[in-house]
């Protein structure tokens, strides 16, 4: 018998057919002898359609009332699921997070979860019931309640399985688990039977979009093992686990890459102690999360600057780089929209040397010149222009071995 | 300075830009310089709309699960007020009743209120907030949310004026206040300037469906004065307030009807104690409420009884009573699902003689019969056929002169 905690995104609760899908899956776990906590977000497009309902209102919703607006949805999901549950003669409740409780600071929008009570989610298991959680929303030290920012809901089922102790975390979804990389731009990706929490993280933040990023940070932290599974078939999906000497033998895990970016360029900066702190801190104070950085410094004692942003903070970025390029007497500023960022992640890498080259000369040879690169322990990406994306993303995914069948 | 409890009903906040009204409406108060809580429905429609959520579900929802569900209508409707007025510069912040605390019993779907804190909402009024707060729901003291039923609203408004002693409870509704009659059967109804609390509840109990029963017996208990006005103009509406001498002059302050029930006779009932016991507690026991009894008890000491019930639960009442009758030796049950109850409701009954025979005369000169009669002290109640119901209105609202412009 174990404790396992299954997390049902908004697709897989879109409506009432697939409510009762999920019903029955619980039921079916239940039966087998487990203990279970249920973890859902919203039907799928409620959420959506509650923001809209705030943007008739005003167009600079406040953000404690959007959090009490936006958190309804998954109440409503919560509760349909604990009805169709005891219909089907089960002793399940919904608990919302002032219930649970879940206490996260007061970041209305995006709240972090600072604890979570477990003793009533233990009471309630010792009889034997069902819990049926609300995602994405906690409760601030003053009660008011907050939402943890979308895809939440997999950061809440995480922190819940965590604070319970439960032996697996299941997140349903509408993928069949993680691939080595987008099946849609490369039809041979193959299904990891499992990856490290680094390696996902980096997978997560790079792009493909299977859990939400925070939600892994805690799985690592806490040790909770993330089963990541199709709601639409029974069929094993990827385990997210600790690092093992197994995952060693595959140098690369996965190809991803991110089209959301720009590209910024300052030229010719003098080469100062204070520039680039100059340079940032104007960025950083507008909340633009700058991603890559590469600096060279010349032998004229003048410096290229090239960084990226978000593509949606692109144009703020821009007029604020423009001014501070003039203060600091930079020659001029260089903009690009139309890259994007292909990388490779696999903890081989650590063991393995040359793995940089054969990522270089797999580009190389099929002529896509690289702009930027960057490196981490299990990493490397590299800014190539947007138009060859899905090529280069091939390339790798074949360089590689990605797409054979094979142990990784 | 005063503090004033405004309730606003569905259709009033049906839509962005009602609910704009009410949110200037708001703002208009407070910077008139008084305290303002508003207690709100969900937006018309909406739990409705859930409750189907529901059905496509199960059958039969759990009601503690079901009670999650609506009770997240409110919560929609009151980030949205609070979210607007905050964007009209006032300092406003929503509460739900887990959050206020209202702590209600454990019958969910038709809970009653036990206590309402007013510290938490009196912290925040001395900061010069607007409170708005979630009608229709509580909290039991376990923590589980509960709802008090259709219009449960009225009941949290005037709980709320009740628990922080408020000077007026102002009822918005879609309908200038309470009137004589119903204006679609009396074109000459007129509204009333005031009314007693046992005037209003006689007229909300027999159809007039202005205010919840409820709330009307909880203002009476505790004394909150209620103006029950549109909330599409700015004209005085009916205040609801205690009896006083004024109210004395006027015999009759308004004529009820309701379609609503049906009538059962049992015939020839053998007159031994414990008879109507034994009809009634079959009855009782599934939860039908009887409205009116007769029994005549004639010189054979056979009796014939006759009673009314809800249309709703008609079919299954006289299913009972027919069993029932068999076992006590009456002669046979009649059923009529053809009638209505008219009633004339007025204070002044209890200091003027005559009322009753100038009721029976009215509706004897129209050639209309009169099938049983009741009475209270402030209210004499009429069946007749129901073919006969507008025309018995517009009668007793001429015989009482109620069309005519004159004080009350």
């Amino acid at each position: 018998m174990a404790l396992i905690v299954q997390k049902y995104g908004g697709s897989s609760v879109g409506d009432a057919r697939k409510i009762k899908d999920v019903a029955r899956r619980v039921k079916d776990t239940y039966e087998g002898g487990n203990d279970v906590v249920v973890v859902l977000s919203a039907m799928g497009g409620e959420t959506d359609r509650l923001l809209d309902l705030a943007r008739n209102i005003t167009d600079q919703p406040d953000e404690r009332e959007q959090d009490v607006l936006i958190s309804t949805g998954e109440q409503v999901s919560i509760s349909l699921l604990a009805m169709r549950l005891k219909s089907l003669g089960m002793d399940a409740v919904s608990l919302l997070a002032h219930q649970v409780k879940i206490e996260t600071d007061s970041e209305f929008g995006k709240a972090r979860i600072l604890e979570i009570d477990p003793d009533n989610m233990l009471g309630e298991l010792q009889h034997r019931k069902i819990l049926i959680v609300a995602g994405f929303q906690g409760v601030d030290a003053t009660g008011n309640i907050t939402t943890l920012g979308r895809g939440g809901s997999d950061t809440s089922a995480v922190a819940i399985a965590a604070a319970l102790n439960a032996d697996i975390c299941e997140i349903y979804t509408d993928v069949e688990g993680v691939f080595t990389t987008d099946p849609n731009v490369c039809p041979d990706a193959r299904k990891l039977d499992k990856i490290s929490y680094d390696e996902m993280l980096e997978m997560a933040s790079l792009g493909a979009k299977v859990l939400q990023t925070r939600s892994v940070e805690f799985a690592k932290k806490f040790r909770v093992p993330i089963h990541v599974r199709s709601s639409f078939q029974d069929s094993t999906g990827t385990f997210v686990i600790e690092e093992n000497r197994d995952m060693e033998s595959a140098i690369v895990s996965g190809v991803a890459y991110n089209k959301d970016e720009a590209k910024i360029t300052v030229t010719k900066v003098p080469n100062r102690p204070g520039t680039a702190s100059k340079l940032f801190t104007p960025i950083s104070d507008a909340n633009i999360v700058v991603d890559m950085i590469i600096q060279n410094v010349g032998a004229d004692g003048l410096t290229d600057l090239t960084f990226t942003v978000p593509k949606t903070d692109f144009e703020k970025a821009l007029g604020l780089v423009e001014v501070t390029a003039r203060e600091i007497g930079a020659q001029g500023v260089l903009a690009d929209r139309n890259i994007s960022k292909v990388s490779i992640i696999g903890v081989g890498m650590r063991s393995h040397s040359g793995v940089a080259s054969r990522m270089f000369a797999a580009l190389a040879d099929e002529g896509i010149n690289i702009m930027m690169i960057s490196t981490s322990e299990i990493k490397i990406s590299c800014v190539i222009k947007s138009k060859y994306t899905e090529l280069a993303v091939r390339v790798l995914h074949d360089a590689f071995g990605l797409g054979e069948e094979k142990e990784i």
